[in-house]
């Protein structure tokens, strides 16, 4: 395993100018560096536990010192005073995960096997953040639906696994904000550059666990000890999921208007995760298992572990256990397609989000001197003046890919840069040269997504515009063009689309569960930064900063999804996590702002399919009231893993506890999406499916009627074709059988299946997918990896 | 005349990396294209008017068709169609001057000599707009004081005359503003781009004068043919006069706040009389003209015509009549310091502003890698993110005199420019080079202040900090550094100082009245701008635009002084134009921030002579109290040009009218400050001055006593010694008798004069110097041409 995982280490290559729009967190999984000792999470049987324990703490520390052989504990040495010749317990996890992580030599691992309540020791592997950016055009408004309804998410206390917080943002501030719910039990730890008064009624709390980036470069002094966010992406976030009102916010001129979250008045609990020096899973349980102990509601985590099986993801193991005290975990796809199998975090009991682009358009105005104007596509950073240049085509130049070439053009010309297909090298080559400005000529999505990547005074326009302004600039004498930056345009754009960038199903670690569940915005999404992180470039040299960062990735995109979630679990306390899914996902919006099904940037915009986008745009204000809900105990969690082939001791490192059964395996979850894999030979295939859905709409005689899309090839039948509920809560049952049979149009094909209420405005939708099976044993997952390294390779670019 | 004005012309060499500072509009004085026909502006002695015109409109037209051959008027030939084959009126003028303009041939200008009523006639001239910076700190304020006690301005009605006015600037906004003063007669008219319902309560009136530019340019189309700014000088103006209270503006970052005018709620009235194809005195005249018909109560021109004698002066000859009606006009001194006799509009009845500098620092802060962090000078115009590079010192790269070097220089470094008095050369190499960031060494005031010349990131410090940068910088194996933009500091600096550009006196045109007469904050000054024009620079090619820009120069020292004057209009309409200017130039303060002497940044930081900074930095709520002013009516100013050796059409060309007489010839205007010409042989001077003063304080007994500060080497009698006012408005006359005997230590001396009020709060101060005789006649003025030369070409910059 750790072989490939060192492959995916090699991925991350930044090319500055794109890292903007998807700003990788380049910590991707390898191992900890393997000195003598490496951490590891060992996992326990707690029930196992002697009766002399009065704590779990005691216990774990106990089963560490019994490591240490008699020989070395009889010396004189102190083994507290020589870390590094002894075994050392970093944390004792209890609500995440029952066990603790320490740091072991091999033999002390060996000799750990060998305890009775031994479940499982995984190595601390790196995890990797999801960089996005996100808006609102969710439709949340203070008149009606989901703001009001949750009083925009007072009560709720939403925990933001990341890279800590920058406090000081404008997006923290708590002006007017009630005081903090009496539930909350967590702290506002101090370290450097951060004291306990730093939290306020906005920001409740704030801890950082650095027990195993410690361990694992003990060398390493860390950059920042605290809470406080030296590298943007948590404040992003944070800010994204429950950020203040605040007037006057602009991405250099860019975006202006006012910035807020998704949950305005909803409070937030950050726990640092990710630093600098790395981001460790032994870290990201401890803060799983404070953050289950301090009382959030919701879990927002916006980075994921890729290619590990759920029983060694933190993630996985983390989620299990809020799910299990009704916290909702929201988290991000992962920034790795658009190949199909990209995806992480495909937690069955967790929420994955996916990326989406939204309707707002970064422009700049092109004018010509025969009084032509384009509309182009730009963010380049400044309110640059150009102004009745001089227009040159030239069939040596306009290639836009000789740095030699461009710095001896004329310093008062436009040039005309053609339609190469690498519109980003040749942004990368006008950068700091000579000339005035540039037009490039593109016609790709993804060319026009990365326009941040735009340093240099320039505009990208579409291939038919480029056609006009060339013929313009050869069949005229002195031909000229003025150009504007910083237009903003909102309603201009078919949006939403599936980002090209955001991970596809299926989940390698769990083929059977249809992921991502939904989308969110995740392209293009201002939100609140640290200063003095580079937030654009003007040229190759001059990095600039901004108060506030447009980012995008899944990594924006979950957090919105998470402020949707607080927002629901404001207004329905007594919904479970699946019930709040579950809600979320049977009311999105498969369609786009022109009513057709949403497109696919990373598929040549054909309609995208539910491994892209699962059921569609989240549509908070749906949401509210869906009707009908699919819920989940975490028993029938259970009974999923118990279906799947893994060891009972991998199971037990999720579920910790031998409370539950495994005497009902099904792999037949209560899921609120459908998805069949069919066989890759027979390309044939017969799934039935069982679904019980609990009516959450008023009481009194309702009934609702199944309508159903087949998937291409696809005969569905469903069982029965009306269900009719008496009362409030009352749940019912029905079956779906999917008959497939080759089709050789398409590997993957996708429909619908809708409730619908009679006489009632309720629509409770799921997608239905079938595609080919993937090989699910991680010995596979290779093939991932090397797609992904080749993705990776295209863009240049460290997309995850 | 027309060869030395031709040389002043040849001055404006643009170079622009220093034209943010101090913009230069080249417009500068020399004769009009010289084809067959030219405009003159013709003045008429208008009581010669035959009785049967009823207008003189119609007596103007009627001379002019008189100049026509009859053999042409008996011809086929239209001459209404074929306008430069006949002489052409181009304004009829009546209030700022009798006569009209026209575009004649040299042979009907001589015919037109002989009618009986003609007085003169002289080629129409370009003008020149001095651009300056300025800002508040005024200790305006809403408590007490000036704007409270003139209800901010509110019935006062400003003219601007200037390149016109962007009215959709947030600084002309009318929110919540009174209705339009009835006595108003103005009009909003409309032109490209500008319509009759452009205006509002803020900008009452626009209106356009370009039929000197046209006939001067024939071939040429206007850019904008309306009050509409295309270059940004006027609405800057403008908006420091009675901008509105505009929130959240900011010059990229820096000087982030509120923007607002002096007199926020007084009413504009532009009047466009620059061109981007020039700025005429034909037109200059007809905005007077029309100024003073349409009802303002002051006048506001940042613009003035060098080397002109007053009777050829548009600014002279329409500010007379200006204040003939009560209507103060407020004019820039120019930008032609730090020697003197460069000084313009050296009017005797208007007020000449002279520009400080102001108490607010641009920084930013550079941090050594050894815990030192040095606050320096910079207004690099983006929030650059410089962090922890390289600090490189190196012999020959550190001259930073070649581009070729600083190309080849590594892109992660920060290079140490060395100390070479050439900054802003240094300044333009580094820009666009490979460099990460500079770091200048200079104690040169005006490299601190031209620092909006940083085009690259970087920031100037003073040697004493270069010193221990280079030590740091060769003393340590790898060196570093950061630094961060965007700093301003308010109270940080000494101020004001005489800014060094600032035109100084004697006042070439009227040697015997102290020129200027106060000064206002002129430098970095932030205030309404057009989008798209050039406020700053990033490297060499990309320029930047701003909705605010900050500029320094005259232009913006005149209209704060033309604010408090307006202020001052509504507090007290009752004062005459002369008394206004009295109260500020009493109440105006000589020292600065520290409570001594202002410095002057033209002359080695040296105290300030009345030459450059006139009374002294004008303090608007003192001027609200002056205790006694020095009033003057329209005969006083008649019999100070009845004194000078002008003839009698000379004068008509400024007087006007025969009603005023020549029987008291007086050089001794009753002026609230006092100049002395020693002869430059014998170096030794005896003179006496009579001066009037009125108590405008409350009436009852006041006693003020003298208290004479003497110019060093002179004796200054005062007769008598105390002046006792028994009631309000009654006026007291004393004499001061100088005589001045070489000093070989300095040739210009100056002290003051002040009267004090005995057991109460006023103190009426006048400056009193003594320098070198100058030869007025105008044949002379070569002199300051040439001087004027070679300082803009040591500064390698359009300072005029």
């Amino acid at each position: 395993m750790h072989s490939s995982s060192n492959l995916v280490g090699h991925l991350c290559m930044i090319t500055l100018p794109i890292w903007i729009l998807i700003m990788g967190h380049c910590v991707h999984i390898s191992s900890a560096k393997t000195p003598q000792r490496s951490t590891y999470i060992v996992h326990m049987d707690k029930s196992l536990m002697p009766s002399v324990f009065s704590t779990h703490h005691q216990w774990y520390t106990s089963t560490i010192d019994s490591l240490i052989p008699t020989s070395r504990l009889t010396s004189l040495e102190d083994p507290k005073s020589s870390p590094s010749s002894s075994p050392r317990l970093l944390y004792s996890y209890d609500k995440a995960l029952h066990g603790f992580s320490a740091h072991l030599s091999p033999d002390e691992r060996q000799m750990l096997e060998t305890h009775p309540a031994f479940v499982a020791a995984y190595r601390d592997v790196k995890g990797k953040v999801d960089t996005t950016r996100t808006i609102d055009f969710l439709s949340l408004n203070s008149k009606s639906g989901l703001w009001p309804a949750s009083n925009y998410g007072q009560d709720v206390i939403v925990g933001v696994i990341d890279t800590g917080v920058w406090p000081e943002s404008r997006s923290f501030k708590d002006d007017g904000m009630a005081p903090v719910p009496s539930k909350w039990k967590g702290a506002c730890e101090s370290g450097q550059n951060f004291n306990t008064s730093t939290c306020n009624k906005k920001l409740v709390g704030a801890r950082f666990f650095n027990k195993g980036v410690m361990a694992a470069e003990p060398k390493t002094k860390l950059i920042m000890n605290s809470a406080r966010d030296v590298d943007g992406h948590g404040t992003h976030t944070s800010s994204t999921v429950a950020g203040a009102h605040v007037d006057g916010v602009s991405f250099f001129g860019y975006a202006q208007g006012t910035a807020r979250g998704v949950a305005p008045r909803a409070r937030l609990a950050v726990y640092k995760v990710v630093w600098d020096e790395g981001s460790y899973s032994s870290d990201v349980l401890a803060a799983f298992d404070q953050a289950i102990s301090d009382g959030v509601d919701v879990i927002s985590i916006s980075l994921g572990f890729d290619g590990l099986p759920l029983y060694k993801d933190p993630v996985a193991i983390g989620s299990f256990a809020a799910m299990e005290h009704g916290v909702l975990v929201s988290s991000s796809a992962g920034n790795a397609g658009p190949l199909i199998g990209t995806l992480h975090n495909g937690i069955p009991w967790a929420l994955t989000v996916a990326a989406g682009t939204i309707d707002r358009q970064f422009s700049g105005m092109l004018s010509l001197g025969n009084g032509h104007t384009i509309l182009g596509w730009t963010l380049f950073p400044a309110s640059a003046v150009v102004e009745k240049l001089s227009l040159k085509h030239d069939k040596k130049l306009s290639a836009c890919n000789s740095s030699i070439l461009l710095s001896k053009a004329a310093s008062n010309e436009i040039i005309i840069c053609d339609n190469m297909g690498m519109t980003l090298d040749q942004m990368d080559k006008v950068a700091g040269s000579n000339v005035a400005a540039a037009i490039f000529i593109s016609d790709d999505p993804i060319d026009h997504e990365l326009v941040g990547g735009v340093s240099w005074p320039g505009i990208i326009i579409s291939s038919k515009d480029g056609r006009s302004v060339v013929q313009y600039a050869k069949s005229t004498k002195s031909p000229w063009a003025s150009m504007q930056f910083q237009e903003t345009s909102v309603g201009s754009r078919t949006a939403p689309a599936a980002a090209f960038y955001t991970s596809r199903g299926p989940a390698p670690s769990c083929l059977g569960v249809l992921k991502p569940d939904l989308m969110a915005p995740g392209s293009q999404v201002l939100a609140a930064y640290i200063p003095s992180a580079e937030v654009a470039r003007i040229g190759n040299n001059i990095i600039l900063s901004n108060e506030y960062a447009m980012l995008s990735g899944t990594s924006m995109a979950c957090p919105h999804a998470s402020g949707v979630a607080a927002l629901l679990r404001g207004a329905h306390p007594e919904w479970s996590p699946a019930a709040i899914r579950s809600a979320m996902m049977t009311t999105a919006d498969p369609l786009d702002n022109t009513r057709h099904p949403i497109k696919d940037d990373g598929d040549a915009s054909k309609p995208a399919s539910p491994l892209a986008m699962g059921s569609g745009q989240v549509d908070p204000n749906h949401a509210l009231d869906p009707g009908l809900v699919y819920d989940a105990t975490p028993q029938k969690y259970v009974n999923l893993l118990c279906s799947m082939n893994i060891t009972t001791r991998q199971m037990l490192t999720i579920i910790r506890s031998r409370r539950y059964d495994c005497s009902n395996p099904s792999s037949d979850l209560n899921y609120p999406s459908f998805i069949a894999l069919y066989d890759n030979k027979t390309k044939m295939l017969v799934k039935t499916f069982h679904r019980t859905v609990t009516n959450v709409g008023q009481g009194g005689g309702t009934t609702y009627k199944v309508s159903v899309i087949p998937p291409r090839g696809s005969r569905v039948v469903v069982k029965p074709q009306t269900l009719v509920f008496k009362k409030q809560y009352e749940k019912q049952s029905y079956s779906v059988r999917i008959k497939y049979k080759s089709n050789h149009k398409e590997e993957v094909s996708f429909g619908s299946l809708v409730w619908k209420e009679v006489g009632g405005k309720h629509s409770v939708r799921s997608p239905v997918v079938v595609c080919p099976s993937v090989d699910n044993s991680f010995g596979t997952q290779l093939k991932y990896t090397i797609l992904l390294y080749e993705l990776n390779d295209l863009y240049s670019n460290c997309v995850s």
